[in-house]
Formats: C-alpha cells, structure tokens, sequence
C-alpha cells in the first residue's frame, strides 16, 4: 500500500511534537510537511532539541500547503485559531482531525457559551465526527473531519460509558473529580506552569465553568440518552503527563465490585488501548503510552459507585488517539505505529 | 513562668521530627527528654542530620521516663503500640498528647471495626478529649488525655464543620476526595514511598475503607447534630507535604458564592490558623505553617457546594496541631512558638 | 531599643518575598515600606498569595520613597537595575544593601567585562563592601553600602575560604561544579524555569562564561593572596531552593580527612551558620535556613581534596546572608531573626 | 530468519523490567523464559502492574532452564550473586550478556580491591568481553560472555574515549562529576530511595572509592594506551532516570570548541547512538532511549577541555546496550528494536 501522506499543522507545541514522536515509528505513513509560522524556515529539532538526528525537517509556513499531496492533515493549533483552518481547507482534498476543541460541541451557541468566542464555521460543527474510537468508531471510519477529543473528557467518557450506557447509575449528579499533569497548560510558559508554582504543590482550578464540562456532559448524554449532569473539578499535579480522573455516581440498580468489572470488560471487549485494571491504577502505568486504564469499585457502606480512569494527557488525551482515528480513517489496524509499552518508571 | 517540660516519646519519626523542629524555638517550654527505643543513646542528629548543631540531643529509652520530671508527653508512634503507652502512664502526673489513632473514634468496637485490632484499654477512650481547637478548646483546656486529629480528618472537618454546624448542606452523601503528600506514609521504607513509585505519578489507595473516614464521620456527627455518611478516597501526590482535600455537598438551603464566604469567616472568626482564602489555596501556601486555608464555593449550575481545605499534614495534620493543643492546654496563647509563615516555592 | 526601619526596593521576586518571610518574625526591626513599580497599590499579599493575612501590607512606589523615615533600604532587583537606584540614593540617610550583582565586583571595567552593560556608578563600587559576614564582619560593621553576594560564589567562596586561607590547596585551577534549585532564575516565566522543562530533567548551562565565575575569583584572590583560576559550571536541578558545589582542588601541602576537618572548624570557629558536617550534607538539610553545610575530604588515590558546600539560595544565598549583613551594620546579634530549622522532608 | 530465543534471568528488578520492555517489541526474538526465584508462578505482570495485558508470563524458577531452548540468556541479577549463576552456565549452549558488575573488570584482585567480596570464577573474567559497542563491536561480535557495562562508565567512557584516544587531553587527573536518577540504585525500598529523602533534594555520595570508578580507568587505560586516574563523584539527582556526567580534563594540544567537535563526530561517525549535540544536552533528551548525547567544550580563559555526556541509565546505562549487544553477537542491525524517541516531557 502506498503510504499515507501526512500534514501536521503547528509544531511547535506538544501535541506536534508528540505527534512526531509516534508518527515517526508509524509503518504506514509519511510525514510529508509541518509547519509554524512562528519558526518556519528553522528545524523541527531546532524547536525540540530532543529531536536532533531523529526529526531534522525544515518547518514551513502553512501558506505552503499547496505545494504538497497530503492524505490528513492534523490541526495542533489552539482554539479559535483551528476553526480559522477548518474553513480554509473545507474545499482540500485531504482528511482533517482537529486537536483543538474547536469542533467538539453540538452548536455554535453551545461554543459561544462556554468557550466566549463566536464560532466562525458552525457548518463545521455539523459535519465533524468527535473522534472518541471507543464510542463511535462507524463514524470516525466514514469521517473527513474528527474533531479529536479533550483530554479531561476522554478519561471521563471512557469512565463513565459502561455505566451510562447501561443503565447502572443515575445521570445526575455525577462528580468528575480530575488531576492533570502540567503539559495540558500547553508550553507557553507562564505562571500556571513555572517549575516553582508546580512542583511540590497541588491545587484546584476552573472551578464550576471548565469548559471540558460540557463536552463530556454532552458525549454522555449521547451515551445515556438521558439529561446527564456534570461537577468537573479539575487540578493540578506536579507531574509532566497524566490524568486520573475519580468518578462518584449513585447506582440506579443493585450492583457489586464483581459485576462492575464484568461490565466493563464486556464494554470493552473490543477496545484494544483500554485495560480493565486488577489493582488501582497510576498515571505512571499508562505514561507514554495510548492505554486507558479503568477501575470501578462499588461501596456497599455508602451505596455509591467510584471509578478511577487513568490516560496520558498528550496520548490518549490528544496525539495518540489522533493517530488512532487516523488509522480507522484510512482502514488500517487502530493499533497500527501504537505499540508503545509504559515508560515506568 | 517556669518552662513546660516535654517529653517526646518516639523521635525517629516524622511527627517526632517535626515536633522537635517546632518546639525548638517555642518561647514556653524546654524538651526534657526525647525518646527512641531502637535507636536509643544516640544522638537525635544522628538520626536526622539536618539537626545537627540545632538539636544533639541525646536519645533515651523510654524505660528512663521516671527519671525526669515532665508536665506533658506526646507519644509519637504508631496506633497500636501507643495505646500501650497510654495504659502504662495513667497515673503518671503528665498530660498526654497521643498522635496516634488509637483514642480518636468513640469506642472500642468502633475501633476494632475499623483497625482491625483490639483496643486495650477502652477507659482511654472515654477520658480522650478530640484535639480539634477549632472546634473544642474548651474541653482540650480541661483534658489529661488529648488524642490529637488524623491529617484527613482535620482537613476535612475544618472544611465542612461550618457547613454542617449550620445546616447549610445535607448530611448525606459528602464526598471528600483528598489528595496527601507521601510523609503521611510515614518514614519507613516501603513500595509505597519508594521514589520511583511516586515520582511524576499519582494514584488512589485505600478505596471505601480508609480508617479516617470513620473519624471524620463521627466529629462531624457530633457536629451537625445528625448522621452524616462520608465517602472519603485518599490519593498519593507526588509531595512531600500537604493535603488539599476536595469536598462535595449538596445544599440543604438557599446559598451563594458570598453568603458561604461569610458562613466560614464567621465561624472561624476566632481561629488564627484558619485563613478563609481570596483564591483558591495550594497546598504550598502553607507549607510549613500550622495554617488549614479554606475556599467555598456554590455552583448554581448543578446546585452542589464545593469546598477546597488545604493543610500541611505534618504539622496542622500532626505535630503543630498537637502544639497548640499543647498551648490550650496550659493556658498559653494558641499561636505560641507557631508563627511559621509558608516556605513557598 | 527602637526599632530598625526597612524599606524593600522591589517585592514581587522571591528575593524580596523571602525578605519578607524572614523580617516579619524579626524581633528588632519594622518593614515600613515595600515597593513595585509594576504592583504598586495592591497588596503585597495579591502578589504572593501565600501571604494573606499574615503581611497585607500595601505596595507602594519608589517615588514615595521620601515619605518615609528608614534606616536601611533592601534593593531586591535586577542587575543593571539596581545600580541607578543605588546611584539615586546615595545622599539619603538609610543604608544600603544591594542583592544584585552590580556592586561586587572590583572595577567598572570587570563589571562591563563580565555583564557587558557599561556601569553607570563606580563611585559606588569603590564605597561597597562585599557582604560576606564569616570574612569581612569587620568592614560590613562599618559599611553603608553593602553588595549582597551572588548565590553560587557564597557556596564557593566559603567552601574554598579555609583551604586558600592556609595555603592548604593550589589556587589554579578550582574546578567549582554547582547544581542549582530553580529559584536561581527568578520567578519571571520563560523556557528556563517552564516546569516540563525543569521536571525530572537535569542540565548545565552558562558553561565557561556565568558571570558568578569572576566573583568568585576576585574574592578568593583577596582570601589567598594569590591569582586564583576558577572553572565553574553550573547546572539546573529540579528543586526549587538549594546550591550544592562540588569543588575540586590539587593540595599544595600534605593533608588528609582528619586535618581538613580541623581546618575548617578552627576556619568557622565563630561563624554561627557554617556547618562542618559529619555526613555529606543535601540540600535539603539547609532548606529554609541561613545554613551553609560544609564537607570536606581528601583522596589519597588521587591526591585531590573534594569539598561539598550545600546552601540554600535564596536564604544563606541571598535574602538570609542579607539579613545577617544587616544585623552586623546595626549592631545586633548576627543570628537575631534568623532561627530559622531545616524544612526536611 | 528464527527467532533468538532468550532467557531473563531475574525479572522484579528495573533492569529486567526494562529489558522486557525492550524486548516485547524487538522484530527478531522471543522471550522464552523469565525468572524470579521470589516470585516464580506469578505472573510478571503481578510484580509490574503497569504490563497487565503487555506482557502477562509466567515467572518461572531458574531451575527449570534446562527445559528451554535458549539462544541468549539475559543476567539482571545483583553482583556477587552473577558470578555463580555464570559459573553454572559455563557449559550451556547459550550465550550470556551479564548486566552485573561481575565480569567488568581485569582480574579477580582487582574485583576483590573494589567489590570486597572473592570472585569465585575468574576464568569469567577472561572470557568476558566488555559490552561498550561503540568501542568493542568486534569482539562483542565473537563474545559468548559479555560483561555489560556500568551505567556511570557508559557515560564517562563514552566522553571521554575521543579525547583520550587522540592524545587530546592528559591521562591524569580526569574529573568527572557525575549526577544520576534514583533508579540506579535499584527496585528495594531504602532509605537512599525513599521519596523523601530523594525529592526537591541532592546531593554527593560514594566520595572517593565508588566502584565504577576503577571500572571507567580500566576501560580507558585501553583507550589512552596509559594510565589514566580519574576522580569520580557521584551525586544522586531528584529524577527517575538520567545520568549526566561533567568531565573535566586538562589539554595535552592545543584545541579549540571546533576542532573537539570535529574529533567527536570522526569518533562517532558509525555510531548510530551517539549524538554530538548543538545545544547542552539534558538528561530528559535521552530519556526512554539507547541515545548517549555528547557536547565537548574548551575553555580558552582556563585551559580546561569540559565535556558534558548524557544517557538514561536503565537504556543505554543498562538494558538498551545489553539489546545492543545482543543484535551484535547475533548478527543483527545495532539498532534492531531499539528505535525508541526521547519522551520529553
């Protein structure tokens, strides 16, 4: 089979670096171009050192795209800034999955409430896929625009999907209650992620209005067929990459540790990056890697189901799932150029 | 006034440490005497070196107490061993301050639920006086015996004593999920303190059975005057120090961001270590302090009251809590030999 | 006796932060006066948080410096900054501590050598006194301008004093190998200090040319008499606070553990923060304190003396040794205010 | 092609693991037999739960060896306790790669100096190559018994090889500074690895007489043609994995920043894991990789050479040169399943 040619649109943040680093090792595909505009006409490994002697090309400016055949592009760009690109390409001949939460929501009114912005291309809005493969794999198989989900959200949907699904708890109230390394502040440096307001500390933030909220209340409405509704508390850990997410629901049926467990196996039965967990999970277990780790329990004493959900931020939570809706797009085995095994410690 | 004499039984600890860090410059007492039964004769900087030229002294065998003349012990070990102690000093003319868990739930059979483990000596029980200043200074003025708080427990109390002393929330379910620095599991070497289990990683541990929340459930019990259910998920943070628990109520009555901030500034008008923040706290916003910072906050979204209670688990979690339960207890000002200002970063 | 009365130039750093920290329990002094330019009418605890409730202090600016009475003023500011203040003050009454570099080194031509920025005051280069309490009690006694030293030559300089004193070691070469917590860059966001950058990560930077090279060396020229040649390297540790050098020298004379012991506790025999330590000191055995731990040994293999030298820099190398300096010029005890006990763990 | 059948011998500690980490996606062997002598009938993913689902085999005993058809056998076991399980091998039909410190150094007495313990089969020695592939590929080539190399040696002896090999730099004294994770020091919960004692701190340890000291002398005697004494400190760093080694080394003719360069990258012109970097390189560029990266620098004002070597410790360090090995002895492309990408962050 000929090679898929890729476009990585923004590298210089970590969800293009990270991107690079798994498409690298990816049998089926090339890398044709990458772009910034802010360090075109430099090395990708002039912006990330790590990659001298492994990823030594020349950025260029997006402007140039027309110079290249491209099968998928991949937006890393921020928000508000993706949906700029989204309607300049929408007449282009290649595939596009969105990074960014540009594309995620179910109307331009739902972004404007909570992102602040306008939506510029709700025709977009329309057309794209959310690029959950656990979930809506027909979909994203028959895509030309996967919005790719966010990092909070996947571990949450993934958490909460078996037990929705299913029936198993109520809809509301349901306590997502996440810690996220620091790489989802993004690398622009700044007080959020300043070694010394991190490291040996831990605090909430976004309180009440993040806006991962609403796409995972409505992906699981979509799940549940019902009105589900959200408290998301995130904060944040001194670690680089990963998200535990703790979940508390109210069970709407009599259940116990071991159906739970049989439950999501059977939900995931054919998931090949979701691992149904013997013991609670660490971020450090999926680190590096594109696995979902999942624990449910079951407290007797308080009637109340936990679920502990476990992702790398950068991977599952961005790039790494980005790839593996780009190998369901193109028909290739999900876990094709995904092989990766945690780097623990 | 003549200086209070100390006695720390147990000083190979963290508590024991810390307690000895504190005391050293305390205006009002001297340490008479600091005790380790494996590590007896030596001097206490050999056992912790950064005190050496602050604090050679030399350790004892606790089979020497009645040699020295002593107005209060604290006992620094574990629960199990203490309640020996306890036993073995009831007619001693010193008070106690017991860190351990050992005199902190209501009855043996609480305790044996809980610990697994017999009580011996269930008089103890019933002469211990909980030592919440926050909550009961009157009685810790009075007490012989005062069974200082668990770390969780005191972070989580403070967080929803307010609450639940004026109705504010439901007693049922409250979620407290807390996230803990990794002296809480004290200092011997084990899997679970190894650096490379702990390092740039994070998890949960002890789902639904962790002993604290049986603690936090029965002070808060007695203050809310009603049967509150707690589902309480400790997790292990890659910190030395600190606790910031995370806490999730549903309102029993009407509520607002402000009126929950004058509901706390009120009711803890008169607690110098307890800081009802402008912004969300971090747990280095107190560390090294005997500081618990405080954030309530209602989302009208989801109608649920969120509270963020940080502390330093080592010293308003343990040994600085214990010393201003010292200072109630002999009528000294409550901040005395206290005022550490956050070493932050 | 009345109170001394502090201004501090410059309070948004952590410099001027941990000034704060340390003169808030200072028993003998007032802060009358905290400056910024940039924060000016908020409070200093809207700056650093962590400081709420216990220094709320209004910020002020400079330009009102003249409302107020002072007797020593802190310049907690860059370099390049600092000397036009410096300049600007020379006739006031108050005395001078600058904790920049721009007044330690020996001449305006080294300073523009070194800095590359012409000096726009070497009138005051010739009046400062470098602020090295265990070697020039005597002249900072007398001092009205007092240039605070740099973080690394204070560990250098004392971890190399007692051996270039007596001739002990070869002046050339000094190999000083110093790994510094992140604190040394500043709290102004940038690539540098970005927590993914510094996390689990260990680098050296500034190789050959830090400017802290030469202030080490005109130093210890003065100490031993003779040209000395220093190669330093210093390298960025993931901890917030903590110098610790590794020097190497070649002996001039015999020597072995036990003598080089002797020599550096006859050297600090009065020096009240210098440790001679029994076990290799780390740098978390000074943290929070105005310690510097020494030790020293000799290798008979190699015929090479290695002395370890740990501080805490933004304590003993910087705000702390500020406040003993200030303690010296007014004359108080060198340790008044500065009790503070190691922060381990 | 078959495929190479191999044995790990020794699975529960950070080199076996990592070995099975490596190993899982090498194109050109399997695993045939793991061991654990305290874990056997477990499955390793019960010793590692980050495999669960990655790599589930059974431990079995290293008595049962004889039941396998092995090509290779992998040592990951402690020294002193190597030596006699090469000594029991002696007459099998596999080779053997010993990742331990047994069969590293010239002779029994020379073990004996700086082990303390006899070595109890040094007819080994003899027979043992030395697995540094960039300097030894052709007897690796022909080894039946390689002796892996140290993890500090990997570093230093890759800096330093190029410098001394060409007569650049004197023989005597050679510095090096040399800072590594705490993964070095093994998967056993110590004091030494115990968080707290390793977090937001660092310091020196093994001053003077650290075994891979006579380790990197002897491996460099054979490089220079001379003797070579080096002085080696070795510093435990707040990280998981990482070496960084500082080299100082006093020229022997003239050179410059360009004319090292150059001499570095003729050295390592077929070396495809060496990088002779642009920028100083940082211990998280190679971390997850087989990658030592090297920047050679001079210091005209001191006449020093500096050179700054970096490897992840359990990689290239340990388990990545030993696969390295492996493809050598086998016949197979150096890089063969080792084509890992720094992750970073």
């Amino acid at each position: 089979m000929d090679k898929i040619r890729i476009g990585i649109i923004g590298a210089t943040g970590y969800t293009g670096s990270e991107l690079v680093r798994i498409l690298t090792n990816h049998p089926d595909i090339e890398i044709s171009l990458i772009t910034s505009e802010s360090r075109a006409g430099e090395l990708l490994s002039d912006v990330h050192p790590f990659l001298q002697g492994i990823a030594d090309q020349k950025l260029m400016s997006v402007k140039q795209i027309d110079d290249y055949e491209l099968d998928l592009v991949f937006l890393a760009l921020p928000h508000g800034v993706s949906m700029d690109f989204v309607k300049r390409f929408k007449d282009k001949p290649f595939k596009i999955i969105d990074l960014s939460g540009d594309f995620r929501l179910s109307s331009a009114e739902v972004y404007k409430e909570w992102y602040k912005t306008d939506h510029i291309y709700p025709e977009g809005i329309k057309q794209a896929t959310f690029g959950c493969p656990e979930l809506f794999a027909g979909e994203i198989e028959k895509a030309s625009l996967v919005a790719n989900p966010g990092c909070f959200p996947m571990s949450a949907i993934l958490g909460l999907a078996p037990l929705l699904s299913g029936g198993i708890v109520k809809a509301d109230p349901l306590i997502v209650d996440s810690k996220t390394g620091v790489t989802g502040a993004g690398i622009t440096s700044k007080a959020v992620n300043l070694y010394s307001n991190v490291n040996d500390n831990f605090k909430a933030y976004g309180l009440k209005r993040h806006r991962h909220t609403i796409e995972m209340q409505e992906i699981l409405n979509r799940v549940s067929g019902k009105e589900t509704l959200i408290q998301f508390t995130p904060h944040l850990l001194p670690v680089d990459r990963g998200i535990l997410s703790t979940i508390y629901a109210q069970p709407g049926q009599d259940t116990s540790d071991d159906s739970l467990k049989e439950v999501y196996e059977d939900f995931y039965e054919d998931a090949p990056f979701v691992r149904i967990r013997k013991h609670i999970p660490a971020t450090k277990d999926v680190r590096g890697t594109n696995y979902c780790d999942i624990y449910p329990a079951y407290d007797d004493r308080t009637n109340m189901v936990i679920v502990i959900s476990v992702i790398d931020n950068l991977i599952k939570g961005a790039s790494g799932v980005a790839v593996q809706n780009m190998n369901i797009m193109f028909g290739l085995d999900q876990t094709s150029g995904l092989n990766m095994i945690p780097l623990n410690p």
